[in-house]
């Protein structure tokens, strides 16, 4: 068992190790070549230009100011200076809301500490089981709930601080959920317009047989939504389309490289093989290959719009539909349609960026069997997975390797080498599964058909916690592979199973303590780092970059990722909360982490983070379902851990704090979720009544025309033109609805000929 | 243990008691007297004359055309000529549904016994295991999965079933969840206008030192619902006027009586004791009485209506607003209000006769600690509501009862007074608890704060499912209290709880055929009989009826009650499939059951009963879900029951079958169950598209005026009076929006002060 003397050791090395990370930072970044490394999110915006174009020539790329590196932590009070609201400006709510989960840790957790350790320390300590017990015990064990002896009225103190600090916890909550819930109010009611407020999206547009998806859509708004329909936006099937745009522009790297090439060295044009991986097939000239290939894939990207554009067949059946106010918005996004609930679905449109299109057009039974599939995969993935890695493991060792390819055989056979094989490819297995686990877990949100990438990085963080949860903290405390556990849960009585977990709880402190240094600390300050993401840089710079548009893309500024950043947070409230009654040494660590963690994404985000979307915080429900259910977790065991201290007295009185917690949550949710699935009508009618006033000639179609076309369509290409002739038109007349067929349905008055022009004629504008 | 004969002969009683009922049945309902008690329906709808007004004297009484005695089941031919759809017309929807329960149980359970029957039973019973086992046993187990050798290849044939009987029953639940929410739709958008079509109850109504509650919601919706708002009618605490009103009516009560009395003995006036209970106090003259107290509450009555009119006090923050459109009316039910999502709570207003008018201003703080409360006090209802029982039946011992009554020992003490006390009480404590169980559920709803008599009832009958399930199902499966089981499960694995149920099982099924026919087959004949509204009528009929009104008043229709007969019905679904693979002769009573149940109940829907209330099928969700639960559970006790029988091998596949049942349950849930509780746009538009055209002068206004006073103050009372001169004005300029408040909040124009006539007077008219 580690000793506190043997957890100094380990902190002093990870803090050295930190500060290393930091000093490499504050070296690295002040150097004018890796500005684009270091600061893209300034690039980005046009606030900053590259340092490389002026001044002598060393100093281009080397920073020669010393006193610029004594002052090496100031980027720590930067980070802090810049106000919220200029936060939510510059990087979004999102961001800003991200990091408010930093800083709810330390609102919890430093006042848990302070009071722990000033009650319940002492307590812990002043007894003297352990010194009796004749067991091997570290002094980190006579800090913890461990050193009480059995049946001691000092429990007391224990249940006590169980009720104030799950008190406290759900008073942070609250609060926290209720300044989140104004700031995203406030932020969608916010004096910018954007296009999501008047756009709702409709899916499951039902077939029918005289008119098209085109007329029907337009059809059914005008007559359902009379007075306040705008226009819509179709949907097209640019799956291929995009494959073939995407494969253009790898060519044109490749491209760009060989001509970079033959200008440095004129005197050798440089060839390529056209087999596989560019190690068989005849010897071609590069340049001219990638030519007439670009060529040929712009003549088929042409066609391929062409056909796009004039065959129905692409027409997906959804639809992005504009309304003339927020308010006819909002009334759209929150009722239904029809009568049968699973056409003509009506949500809010995500905001343009946030649209996983390929995922529109799934049809409703469609959605339920995949959920069901990737549901039951999902239960195989985590309480299985140690099987095909086992089967690997068993495959991969020496005799394996030389059965499959003998011809290494002699290398393998060398003493050095078979010492590396023997001791990592076991464990590399299962270092490569975990690497990739987040995105197997993408993989399933994306076939689960989410339609908005913030929903799948939202789905993908709830799977990827229930993991760690039950392979990290649950297979930390009981050893065994998941499976084995459930299988032993299985046999174990209700009450059993808390009690096994908790009296082993205290004994995996100093493991825990450990694992926050290692993967907590060591892997904030490795993220400030960039090692990765400058490596690839300068890569690029050296070999494709030509003028500032390439550097401009070379530059990998990355993103916040939701879900693989939050469940890890998630896991730290979760041992904080469950450590602090059992062992509050642990509390500082969470600490530092917290802090830690706030100010280098702070900063991160503040320099370097790329916003991929805005999902207007739409995460924090799911945050802080996962922080009471930890709360849960660690009464349920405590109950578990006093139980087996004979302090039964005490079971009642803690199993009232479950159930009050799961009761907060419900309040909470009833109070405050609304605002992050509906959008209130008081809000939407304020908004579009100063907005009338103040700008009483906006043309709303000209704003909202090209918002949401399939981003293929819109840009990164130079040769797409827009037609402006198709211009979608304002609709004038609402009560007139023209229509195909033949008076089967119900028009609001009668049909005024199929010869009437579309009022909207939404064909994609090539 | 029972054996076949045992059965037969029970099965023989019972069917010779339901046989009894009915011929008593037979006779009674031709007597002209008791015409009332048998055919209420018709007279509350107008559609039939007492026979006791024409004709010869006895024949008035009494039926002497024996032939009608001779055709004494041609009743229940009668019940099941109404075709559905004049049924629904005549009763309502949620009448016509609930048969459908029963329906639903036929179609379920007919075909799963003809296939137990024809591949089950014969698989069972050929076997010899318990003939070899020297256990005794009797025929019926003979016929049971008990009979099938541990590790029988044969109990493939009982999984292959389980997976049939559930793909049946899922089938048949899917069919009539789809038919259900069909009608319940044609229902709601059907040609007839209700009130409810037009309008949204808004609770929470925040208070504001510049307005009051009707200006504020007045204003509120002429901002957020401009063009589309009509009227409101605000909500009255009118508790205390209908406990006066509820007191004067019983006086008026007494006062016939006596005023009867007199008439029949002229010479001696009727005189009453006014202390306690008629026993003490002084002798006075009952006429002069009664007449001078109704004088007395009938001023305090008018004084109570004066304040309720004036005082801003009494009006309640909840109003039912009406709409123009059925549109915009589920436009508004559907939308949230305002960034607070606790206040301006708009849904659906229920049907007039639907609101339980006590639960209107329960703000939602209130609403949420009223829930907790009951859902803890619910529990210790059914774990623990054996303790207090317990302690009535130690107390109600002779030596208890002698001690509290001294006077009464010489009584008590006679031999047959004491075996009496000593055989019944113990058991009568439990008896009265279980008749005033679904009472006190009802309490426990209404404190709870639904705001429509359908909710409660929901509410209750949900609660009482789950009471039974417990105390009934399970408590007879594994005897002991429930709170002995909760307390045997928490120590039992998860594992263990299936397998223990279980095996327990099938050696049940002889108590659960006896508990059908007693509770099920007698229960069901007995209410066809009416015996207590019968006795009631006839007593009131003697003592206080004078005039024809009288008459109908003292007629007694009753109506389906929800709460009560729905848990029933789930448990005969419950055992029904449980049984269905474990002991197939079980099925067979419980299809008697549904039948039986089906014709009397659709008899008495016909004949008898008064709807309360139109929630237009709202129950179905529940029901649908119920019949699920009871599935799962059915499919999780064969796995235990099998694993025990070492047929392990069929675990795996036994265990898809709940998690596709769940799965299933969430399919429907989605497809089906908003057709519960939205309204769609379509149908709502389509409807008043048909109504402008068909009737462009329809004056909503003054069609809505009454709809939603509180039944106090609109009828049954003669002296109320309606005030026509403050009729609700149509509200003509919805951009004018008058205020008292000095432009703090948002108005969309400037006020146009606060002497500009309120658009909208919503007094009570009293």
């Amino acid at each position: 068992m580690a000793t506190l003397y043997d957890i100094a050791v380990a902190a002093a090395i990870n803090i050295l190790t930190a500060f290393a990370f930091f000093i490499a930072f504050a070296i690295l970044r002040i150097q004018p070549c890796n500005d684009r490394v270091y600061f893209p999110k300034w690039y980005l915006k046009g606030l900053r230009n590259s340092p490389l174009s002026s001044g002598v020539f060393v100093k281009r790329f080397v920073n020669l100011d010393f006193r610029s590196y004594l002052r090496f932590l100031n980027w720590m009070l930067a980070a802090l200076q810049m106000p919220e609201p200029e936060l939510i400006d510059h990087a979004g709510l999102d961001s800003a809301v991200y990091l408010r989960i930093y800083w709810t840790g330390l609102k919890i957790f430093v006042p848990i500490a302070l009071l722990a350790f000033s009650i319940m320390v002492p307590v812990n300590w002043s007894n003297g089981t352990l010194e009796h017990s004749g067991l091997t015990y570290s002094n980190i064990d006579k800090l913890s709930i461990s050193n009480v002896p059995t049946g001691s009225p000092r429990f007391w103190t224990h249940l006590v601080m169980a009720y104030v600090f799950s008190f406290w916890t759900c008073y942070v909550l609250k609060k926290e959920y209720e300044i989140v819930a104004t700031m995203r109010l406030h932020f969608l009611a916010s004096e910018r317009r954007r296009p999501d407020q008047f756009t709702v999206i409709v899916r499951n547009v039902p077939s029918d047989p005289d008119e098209s998806v085109l007329e029907l859509v337009e059809h059914f708004f005008l007559v359902n939504h009379p007075n306040h329909f705008l226009g819509f936006q179709a949907v097209y099937d640019a799956n291929k389309l995009f494959k073939l745009v995407d494969e253009k522009k790898k060519m044109h790297n490749w491209l760009d490289y060989y001509q970079l090439k033959y200008v440095r060295d004129p005197s050798k044009r440089p060839t390529l093989k056209t087999g596989y991986l560019g190690l068989l097939g005849n010897r071609v000239d590069a340049i001219d290959f990638y030519t007439s290939n670009i060529e040929r894939l712009a003549k088929e990207i042409s066609v391929e719009r062409e056909v796009i554009a004039n065959d129905t067949k692409y027409v997906m059946p959804a639809a992005f539909v504009s309304f003339k106010t927020r308010w006819a918005a909002a009334v759209c996004a929150q009722t239904q349609q029809t009568r049968n609930p699973t056409i003509w679905l009506t949500e809010w449109a995500p905001e343009p960026r946030d649209v996983y299109w390929e995922n529109l057009a799934i049809p409703y039974v469609a959605l339920a069997v995949r959920k069901l599939i990737s549901g039951v995969a999902f239960f195989f993935l985590t309480f299985f997975f140690m099987i095909p890695i086992a089967l690997v493991q068993s495959l991969a060792n020496i005799e394996g390797i030389e059965k499959a390819v003998p011809f290494l055989k002699p290398l393998i056979e060398t003493h050095f080498i078979k010492s590396i094989i023997q001791g990592f490819l076991p464990g590399i297995a299962l270092k490569i599964f975990l690497i990739f686990l987040p995105s197997i877990l993408m993989l399933m949100s994306k076939f689960e058909g989410f339609i908005s990438r913030s929903a799948l990085e939202r789905r993908s963080a709830a799977r990827f916690y229930i993991f760690q949860f039950i392979n990290v903290f649950l297979g930390s405390i009981i050893t065994g592979t998941a499976f084995q556990q459930l299988n032993s849960f299985i046999h174990q009585s209700a009450n059993d199973i808390p009690k096994i977990i908790g009296t082993s709880i205290p004994m995996k402190a100093t493991f825990f303590i450990t694992y926050i240094m290692v993967d907590g600390w060591a892997g904030v300050s490795g993220e400030i780092l960039r090692l990765k993401p400058m490596i690839i840089y300068h890569l690029k710079n050296f070999f494709t970059v030509k003028t500032e548009k390439d550097r401009e893309e070379a530059m990998d500024p990355g993103s916040l990722s939701f879900n693989t950043g939050e469940p890890q947070i998630q896991l730290y409230f979760l041992l904080g909360l469950v450590y602090a009654v059992v062992t509050p040494i642990l509390l500082p660590f969470i600490i530092v982490f917290f802090g830690l963690a706030y100010v280098v994404f702070r900063h991160q985000i503040i320099n370097v983070y790329n916003q991929e979307y805005e999902s207007a915080a739409a995460f924090w429900p799911d945050v802080h379902m996962r922080i009471i259910v930890a709360l849960v977790v660690s009464q349920l065991l405590l109950m578990g851990l006093l139980s087996t201290k004979q302090a039964a007295q005490s079971t009642p009185l803690l199993i009232a704090l479950p159930v009050l917690t799961i009761w907060f949550h419900f309040f909470c949710k009833g109070r405050y979720e609304p605002a992050f699935v509906r959008y209130p009508l008081q809000e939407a009618m304020m908004k579009d009544t100063l907005e009338r006033v103040r700008e009483p000639n906006l043309n709303l179609k000209g704003y909202l025309r090209e918002a949401y076309f399939h981003p293929i369509f819109k840009a990164g290409d130079d040769d797409s033109e827009m037609d402006e002739a198709n211009e979608v038109e304002m609709v004038q007349k609402p009560e007139l609805v023209p229509t195909k067929r033949h008076s089967r349905r119900h028009t609001p008055m009668s049909s005024i000929g199929s010869d009437a022009p579309l009022l909207n004629q939404p064909a994609p504008n090539l």
